[in-house]
């Protein structure tokens, strides 16, 4: 292997219009001339580091890989020589000014009281398009906001009198111990959100003796996140098949050898869904002296940040894959994104270790229904078919979208659930404190999940029962018809008491 | 037959009063005098252009034989002599004006996501006249949004680990080819929203492989939307049943001599609807000198357009009836507006073709069910009546009203439909961006179907089976109990979190 | 008998403070000093027209003999001369101008297109007092919405293809023909709103050939009502039972002298209800240099309007007075405010001629059920109880409350109610036009009633049978859960698209 | 016993700081520097009085021992010579001066209607901190305000015809008369809301005849509330059970030799609450120069004041202690917070004289039920199981949350309820208006139940029966799902008939 030549700074600066467009990023050069039309994010935000080293913009916003994987290995230009190359002053929008001004007003972490507080914080100090990416969900949202709707129509049903000095929530994953029934669950492109991106929630999970499921797409490449973790620190990763098999194969069995205790497939994205609030971000990054040709060649540019990064997703992952898998891996393999009990059967019937009751966040497809819901009939078919009670060691149900309080995560549980996965609340503690704010999401839940026990009767993971929980209108998807118009704009509505009106003084 | 006697332009100009009123429409004189009080859009706009070529503010509101239709044969005066009229000038008001810059600040169709967004746009830019005539909905409107609201009671149970690479939502309506389970369904007056009106239709529908149904009261004529069609291209025909058979006769043996392959009767409007917002229009467009006689005569002048343009509707049309459809054409029948099973049993036991469930999109009877509710009850009583299953090749069941994804088309083709018919979107499509609009509208709906059928499992329209939708919620006709008013009031919000405030500097 | 003494009008001028007060009505003297405090209306408006000529205020206000029955015999002092009193100059608020020149900007009665027009045109152009008076309602007024709510939980079934070329929605009620199924229920102080009262009433139905119920609490003398009736109107009776027994004797004999046809006897208003709105209104109508004694004497003072004119009911009326009903009159006899299936059963056994299931306009039990909920409940039962089928020639069902559109008529008459009773819009229609509102109320029904009978494919009121309507949602009395501010808080709504802001010109 | 040594108060105002910081209230000194950190309202407030006499501060906020339970003997420094203190001027904020003079505004009583309207005084004059301990309910309050809203859910069946002249609400409970079925439950900190605290419940209960539950964590001592009853007033005691069943024997044996006639024990609190309304008032009131060091040991100091207060009850308490108050009282048992019906049944087999039916006002577990369900759920269950019809005498059934109407209190007695026990809507009274408010509010109660009880033809308690009411719809905890945003921006609201537009003068 020869020692790499170094292109001259210089040089690549000359390379900075739509013809012919090189940019530098992490010390090597590329040319992205005829990608600028793909570019998920738009051509123009390219052109304006065309011949520019574009590192700090590019670093948050992408997976580690993201420009090798895309760009064919003949555009990877080589390095460039370090000296060469010009500091690019970055100008500070009135825009961004105006956020690091909210930043710097968030209120002290003790103020914040819920993981509700974090989102809405996090809506103010985030960058629009990180926000957007975060929040966003399929379609209209339905599903969406019905993961958490659901949790409403279950009501408790709380013992009394029952010695609660000592209540422990503390609960086994895939037997692993964790803190609480709760596991930090995979989202992509964390430095969206805060520079140490993923790093904050291994961290946080160390402290708090919780488990963090690792993403796919992590903007920390997958080792950095590993290192970060303390010895004996529990980990587990969500898997994106990838059409190229060696690929995953490669992927899994190095995760398996860095120790990771569970592998959850996710079934749910055979193809990343719609997000528009995220599309919606996308119009402003586009050079509008382009005509893009949107329908002319059937490919489609604009679906937002999402849907570029997952190109490599294999949408012809099926049933009879999961042999091979077996095949490769001795971790205990987990499918995430179930929404039927027909589904959790297979998996059972196939010797899996679990299912996660997902509908990927509302990402996907909308008018999915919610993971809380699908578990009610998870459960019930299973007992009927097989016999089995929830939960249950071999076979292990998860459920995650919706929750933002412990006592959602203790509905989960006495319906069965082993444990339960939060994503989005973790992304907007680190987006408004890092680490800290994670750290304070979970002694939160910690705080809430001892109140919650003793309200409940309860001492341990394993008195959390059905019979605690009623379950009657879980399957109520009520849509109000709609108002009259006319007779509403006529009623007056009723006025209480008031206090007398102050008199001006003459 | 001699030679028409054109007559002067110079004359026809001096019956310019509420006592002789003659106007030009495509070089042809009308004396209206008598028929001023009549005009379903009020006398003022007729006086406006007494003595005068009204053939410009004609056109986009009237079917292309509206005056010849209404007036008695004596008041066609006969040609105008064309170099001897003078040329209307039309004076733009300032609301024009507003409307046209709203016109010039449309976003690119690359920003529409969605067809809710073509409603949006629409709504901006469309004359508010024409706005209301689309939008109206019978009554208090309240069918009109549970058309909508419907859907979000069904929801879904998607299969995982279905090889989905290849997908595929083309099928055949009728036997025909469509490249998507939608038909674009009839509506009137396409000329309100644009200058080609139901051309956009057939031209968008060609490039897309969909099937379109021509209206009875289209703005452009039969034969011109049939001359606009491709080689090929397949057209249904909407037909309103006249009160002189003969006429019906001759639309139906003509309809099926151009190639129409299916009639689709339309049997939910012996009258049509009142639609309020349609009929507010009105007040402004009279002549408010003149006293209004209601009640007077017993003639309804209050009626909004639609009223109208429709009074040759037989409202004596009969289930006897349909027997002579048979006996004058080989066209496969539908009955368009069918509401309960009960109809549909008739209908196939009469040998039709088919039926649209349908309420005429919320437009004729309001709190008639929606199309997709009656779908639940058809299917299941033609299943346990005459052992049908569903969708069947002999008889088709068609849905319409209230779609906006392709989500809700494929709940209907779950639940036993054969395509959907959209009506309003597109509608709603060409008023803001003409035929390029309808085309993205498609594509749209393109993508979507992609997606959802991916998200689903399902790799045909054939996989689309029923327990993928869970129905149990859609006869759940649910309206909230008043509130309470006063608790409401005393009910102080949570807050969350807030930034700090900015302190002003001294 | 003796020729009355005249008083003269300065001596009466004399008594103009709260320690002598005497007013002048209808040319009778009155001596109100110890009524002050009791006056339903407080004493400030009374001690305004102290030693004056009241009955410009009095009229509108009062049933014609309020003051005659209020005040004891003693306190009647007799005739004023005529030439000796001084015309009353009535000073017209800033409030009231602004109130006349809304009446003056009303829109012409052709602008009004369904009944809600009619009430949100009264709000604006009443008497802030009389629009309190007529749309209060009981407690927190739930049961007031609730009564026009309920009829958004019943669905239409509409039939297709039958010939309506010729619809016919007159009947029969109680076996005298109405033009529509549809009669003009009782509503008290009818001058609150029109100066003519409740003749606009009579007025109008004799026109459009409907029943009027005349009320006991008319402003109009019961003679006037009657008197201005056309030869052969149909006029039905609203009977509140006065304690004294006689004086109902002898109201009811005159009544059925007078050749009323029914008479409905109320049964839900043993005490009239609290109504806030119209209590809230008596605030500022009191001397606030006066100290109210409450709760010192046992006494409500404080209640509006309604109670004190109705200090005569008898809260004692009992099944048992039924029989002595009979026994003093021929005319048929109906229960109003029947609200449980048991009491109609009890009324069917009584041998009665039917019962209106009413809740007074939900101005009595709050969250007593609506006439339409306990329709279904009673035809069930009576058909299971007596084998009876509805509608029924000996024994009618009524049903009142909340309706406004054609179609919740039709709704009551497909579940086996003879007729519906309308009663606050017509009030709302001679508020805010006189007789000539009455009328186009009716119109307006009639115009609704040809199309809905012609949607619904029914040609006779015989024909609106049951299938026509879905009742399996009319029990569900539903109350939302409350939502989660916090979550609703931080979900950002989604955006559709934008027109392009216009850039300002340079 | 020697006489004490009195501090001179120089010397105190020398203990002015965080370093050494001494308080005086109700003329003892104490050392409070190192409980600074540890006070529930923050260090702030405590050191704007160091060296001084906060007793005027101290009292309306702290239970009368509050100071002397929670600080350890060893820093209660002895009397300080009364003349040598100076006195505190208290600065009046301008907020304060805005509250006072909302307070001046407050309209006369007679203009109060209903219980709401004693909340919306309420939250107009009291204190913001005061508002928010009385007003604040657990997590996102859902339990709360369902409450209130399960109550919507329950629907009247009224009878008719009944001669209702003389109606009696009175009742008795537990054995004693009360005028009415409704109790004055206990709630905490009365002098939050005025100086009187909960003498005002027992003065306003004496005069009513209506029996007061005394809290344990009352504003004024136990012997001060019992002294100011009427001889012969009944009282109950709501007792917290202490970890030092000594000192729980104690207060219980000395309530029962001063006369009280029934022993609630609380049951659903073994943990107070997170009330966050309360806990983000504490912000504003800590010292900000102090770095507060959340997490560090554990302790948390952020819980508002209702946790600090209550730090003595026990966790622990479980069903066997039950048998050890049986051995230490003769007064009749009843456990307050009882959820399920198993727990009912177990406190009967247990022989106690009843239960609450209660949630705690929704202060505890949030998505607990609202008792009004549960009293269905007991009702059904307790009769199945052992036989029992309610109300009963030998075990009695209590409900209390959420009521503001006498129609509330007549459903829950309809239903088996022996009385419901009101909080709130008291403290808001006497908050508002002192003894008065409390005797107007009972008042109040007294009218809708004369008039209610009529209306329902009803003439005593033992007559309010469960035909009187639906239950159906008691479980249906809807939580309608999530709107479609977009849609809904695009609908356009109908308009009803509007006012000509005034024409401005030229």
């Amino acid at each position: 292997m020869s020692a790499p030549k170094y292109l001259d700074g210089q040089e690549v600066a000359t390379h900075n219009s739509r013809e012919s467009c090189w940019i530098i990023v992490h010390g090597n050069v590329y040319d992205v001339t005829e990608f600028l039309d793909e570019h998920p994010g738009g051509s123009k935000i390219i052109l304006k580091y065309a011949g520019k080293d574009a590192t700090q913009e590019y670093d948050p916003i992408h997976p580690p890989d993201a420009i090798t994987t895309n760009l064919p290995v003949n555009k990877h230009l080589g390095p460039v020589a370090p000296n060469t190359v010009k500091k690019v002053e970055i100008t500070v929008t009135d825009e961004e000014k105006a956020r690091q001004e909210r930043i710097s007003n968030r209120p002290p972490l003790d103020e914040i009281l819920n993981l509700h507080d974090f989102e809405a914080i996090a809506k103010q100090v985030m960058a629009e398009k990180a926000w957007a990416y975060y929040s966003s969900a399929a379609d209209d949202e339905i599903t969406n906001r019905e993961n958490h709707a659901a949790y409403h129509r279950l009501w408790f049903r709380p013992q009394i009198l029952v010695d609660v000095t000592k209540v422990d929530w503390s609960t086994t994953i895939l037997g692993h111990r964790s803190s609480m029934p709760v596991y930090i669950t995979a989202t992509a492109l964390g430095k969206l959100g805060h520079p140490d991106g993923e790093l904050n929630l291994t961290r946080a999970a160390a402290k708090h003796g919780v488990i963090q499921m690792i993403p796919t797409l992590a903007s920390c490449s997958f080792d950095e996140i590993l290192d970060a973790a303390q010895p004996g620190q529990v980990q587990f990763f969500q898997l994106y098949v990838n059409k190229d098999r060696d690929i995953t194969k490669r992927i899994v069995q190095h995760a398996e050898k860095r120790g990771i205790k569970g592998l959850f497939i996710t079934v749910d994205a055979p193809q990343l869904g719609r997000r528009e609030k995220d599309m919606r971000m996308k119009f402003e990054a586009d050079d509008p002296s382009e005509v893009r040709k949107s329908g002319s060649d059937g490919v489609d540019r604009s679906q937002g940040a999402a849907r570029a990064i997952s190109s490599f997703i294999d949408p012809g992952l099926k049933w009879a894959d999961l042999a091979w898998f077996k095949s490769i891996t001795n971790m205990p393999l987990i499918l995430k994104g179930v929404q039927r009990w027909e589904d959790a059967l297979k998996a059972y019937d196939l010797g899996l270790a679990g299912v996660v009751l997902s509908n990927h966040g509302g990402r996907q497809l909308d008018f999915a229904r919610s993971g809380i819901e699908v578990l009610v009939e998870v459960v019930t078919h299973l007992k009927e078919k097989r016999g089995l009670s929830f939960p249950n060691e071999k076979f292990q149900l998860f459920v995650d979208g919706g929750v933002r309080r412990a006592t959602d995560v203790l509905k989960a549980i006495a319906l069965g659930a082993t444990a339960v996965g939060v994503g989005r609340p973790f992304l907007y503690a680190f987006s408004s404190y890092g680490q800290e704010g994670v750290e304070k999401a979970l002694q939160i839940l910690h705080d809430e999940f001892e109140m919650n026990m003793r309200l409940l009767g309860a001492t341990s993971i394993a008195n959390i029962t059905p019979d605690l929980v009623d379950t009657s209108n879980i399957s109520s998807h009520i849509a109000a018809i709609p108002g009259d118009r006319l007779y509403e704009a006529n009623y007056e509505s009723m006025q209480h008491a008031r206090l007398r009106e102050i008199k001006p003084k003459m």
